[in-house]
């Protein structure tokens, strides 16, 4: 099975890589668009969506700065 | 309206972020975890798909190694 694992820092702290992004945009012309934020995504083929919750925890985020969700793909 | 933009590393190209993941996790004695790739994701808040897909293509992805997809959130 195919998962999606999305990574991304957690609302209320600093993202300097999607505040750089934002103010690149709004230099560029760019109207309208706001909060941005920057993280990672990991595709993985794994046996089940419990394993790649373990992944996820153990391995893969940082739980005091990240979020995470995980998708079927 | 909210969007997510996933940004992967073409298919074919190495992709060294997901064999080190792949890796550690056949170290740590995961099973059956495969095909590991790793890339970006933006969330952004913007006034219309197609204003993603040109920030995308003009800004965020680097179209010779990186594939993308535009979800509405």
């Amino acid at each position: 099975m195919l998962f999606k694992v999305l990574i991304t820092p957690k609302k209320g702290l600093l993202d300097p890589q999607g505040r750089a992004v934002e103010e690149l945009l709004k230099e560029k012309g760019y109207e309208g668009v706001k909060n941005v934020r920057v993280g990672k995504v990991v595709l993985l083929e794994a046996q089940s969506e419990e394993q790649v919750h373990e992944i996820a925890k153990k391995i893969l985020v940082n739980d005091l700065i990240e979020d995470y969700t995980v998708e079927r793909d």
